[in-house]
């Protein structure tokens, strides 16, 4: 039987850079590719004992659960989003299965058919996914090291009347970049002037690695919350398993997320909720993240001093202050996606750079995650990729083919 | 702001219903209107026990998972579903949040804006809501108490060219009706005929009164795979909290699904997944499952006894086999709406019958849970509703609008 499906997913392409890298993950390469963070790190006792508090507060605990979410989780997220300066009460949270569902519910929400949605270049490829699975059309704008340009931001609000901006403004992925404080307020400005949302998607903000940086989230500028709705997850700083992201914005858009969400799902496992909770409450969280911070600063110090070795003057790339990225650029002659055969047939793996691009994609560009192996392997695995790089003499740019 | 919401969601209904029914829920009103299962009898030791082995099974299980879900309780969950005839490998299973994503996964993949959906009526009110938040077309077949009627069905199949009918023969949410094998082999002839997909939602087959009773899935039928998708939940038998689903199907679609799944949260929590897989392996599912049926019988025959003491000519009602719902159906005067305000004021909640129906609602119908109450609460409550229902004699039967 051939099966109608709709229009809406009939773009979904198979991709066949994820084809290779699923199956080098059973082999002996070593995959700077997805983006996890490092096992030994979790805390495991710590969220054991968190389970077992729900299973003491009693079979009521173990029954079907309101569609926003475990209350007083929303609570206590409301008092920490209020300490980074976002003044949003429970009621303007919804929980959310990872913060890939909070991109998931408000485009849904938002997006007709045809409309626009302004983003940077290169961006989230799973974010991208999902506004193309609600047939929108994705509109790049032009940016720099800190954040959009201005001019040509403005000049597409106007043009496009876009339904929202989507962006990924501390340490983005894939470039790990960050926004300037001007350049957020310019934005926020932009937004508050054209009456435009801005979703600011926040998932690797607490991996800084300087502490004594701000970066102040756009919705901490929105004083009059109205404009910024803003997602961020516990997955890269405690758990991925547990899969629980949150949403905060104005209430009309949290409570139209939230009868999207009881159509999606009724609610998220809110067993993993009121495990969250008493986590939060009774785990050294902001221990643990200075934990990861200089161990993950460690990963990319070691990392890095690898490229910087590399005897090429058309290598370069973005230092990252936080996240868990880093983004390399190679010579213009370099298609990464070919050079990837030969980086396998070495040993290790990388994710090219163009299916990350919304426009014109820099088929030179490649991502490096730093978080998810342990230092030997960063080394052995960088010794692999510098073996692989360093063949790109001038002259000998052009990989074979395989 | 004036929020610009997208197309789909603009017909979302704030539902004052459901407004009355979750401000009682706070009250001393007992009520039968939710579609809960009994807190007591949830295996809290027996689930607790199942996340201590996810713990100890070491980090990694706390990393992302597969979008598909956890293998093992994949490959489980087939060996179980092939216990039942339905011949379903482990890859054809999808692991989602709840019976209700798999729904949801199921229309964004397959309808588009103005496609038609068959379906009973009255039928399950959040699959409804769905249908509509895609756009599609919904088409009630006229039904008896054996199912849908064969000759309107094969009708509305020549005439609609549907995408899909969907359907809850085992049990059904409202009624609690149950089709007969003649006439689930008929859909599957017609669905072969027309190329049609049968969306089978089966989240109360397990809770049937009579053990030697067989009610052999549709996709059970199916032998070559490729007309039935499939879907069951252990939110009713086991907890609710866990939020775990599967859905079985033709590979093809199933692969959809996941790619669907993939944009809406990458996957469900594989915590939760990993603690099903353990305690489907240690506990005792099956002798739970027989408990849960004599204690809901109990408390359906106790609820039914009362019925039969309604001074009334006018009232029926479906005896139900098996599931968690007694569909009543009153004097063609009375409007359960109504009637609900002046059930509230004597302390008692149901859900009135008319929001399942896809066209011309019989206000005169509602529906009364019998699961989640004890035996004493359910002789309590039916007295104060017997009480309502008395005062409605001939020349009577008008509640007093409030």
């Amino acid at each position: 039987m051939r099966y109608p499906f709709a229009d809406r997913v009939k773009k979904f392409k198979s991709s066949a850079v994820r084809d290779i890298l699923s199956v080098i993950q059973k082999g002996d390469v070593i995959s700077f590719a997805g983006g996890m963070p490092f096992e030994d790190f979790f805390p495991n006792e710590a969220v054991e004992r968190a389970f077992s508090k729900v299973f003491q507060s009693g079979k009521s605990s173990m029954q079907y659960g309101l569609t926003e979410g475990f209350m007083p989780l929303r609570e206590l997220l409301s008092d920490q989003l209020k300490q980074q300066s976002m003044r949003f009460d429970a009621e303007n949270i919804l929980l959310t299965t990872g913060s890939q569902q909070a991109i998931d519910l408000f485009s849904r929400a938002m997006l007709s058919p045809g409309d626009v949605v302004l983003t940077e270049d290169p961006t989230y490829l799973a974010a991208l996914q999902v506004f193309q699975s609600y047939e929108a059309e994705i509109i790049a704008v032009e940016s720099d090291e800190d954040g959009m340009d201005p001019d040509d931001l403005e000049q597409k609000m106007r043009q496009y009347r876009p339904k929202f901006v989507y962006i990924v403004p501390t340490f983005s992925n894939p470039e790990g970049k960050v926004w300037s404080a001007e350049r957020r307020q310019l934005l926020l400005n932009l937004a508050q002037r054209f009456n435009v949302l801005i979703f600011e998607d926040d998932p690797y903000g607490e991996i800084k690695f300087d502490d004594q940086k701000e970066f102040t989230p756009i919705a901490a500028f929105d004083e009059e919350g109205t404009h910024v709705v803003y997602t961020s997850t516990i997955s890269k700083t405690v758990v991925p398993a547990l899969r629980i992201g949150w949403v905060a914005g104005p209430y009309q858009v949290i409570r139209m997320m939230a009868q999207v969400k009881q159509c999606s799902d009724l609610h998220s496992s809110s067993i993993d909720q009121q495990a969250l909770y008493y986590l939060l409450q009774d785990f050294d969280l902001k221990g643990h993240i200075r934990m990861l911070r200089e161990e993950y600063y460690k990963r990319m110090v070691i990392m890095q001093d690898y490229l910087k070795k590399i005897e090429s003057d058309s290598i370069s790339w973005i230092e990252p202050q936080g996240g868990m990225f880093l983004w390399v650029t190679l010579g213009e002659q370099v298609d990464t996606t070919v050079l990837l055969m030969d980086a396998i047939k070495e040993g290790v793996a990388y994710v090219p750079g163009a299916p990350f691009y919304v426009a014109n994609p820099r088929v030179n560009t490649l991502r490096l995650n730093f978080t998810h192996a342990t230092p030997e392997l960063i080394q052995l695995g960088m010794d692999r990729l510098t073996t692989v790089l360093n063949r790109l003499q001038p002259g000998n740019e052009s990989p074979p083919i395989l």
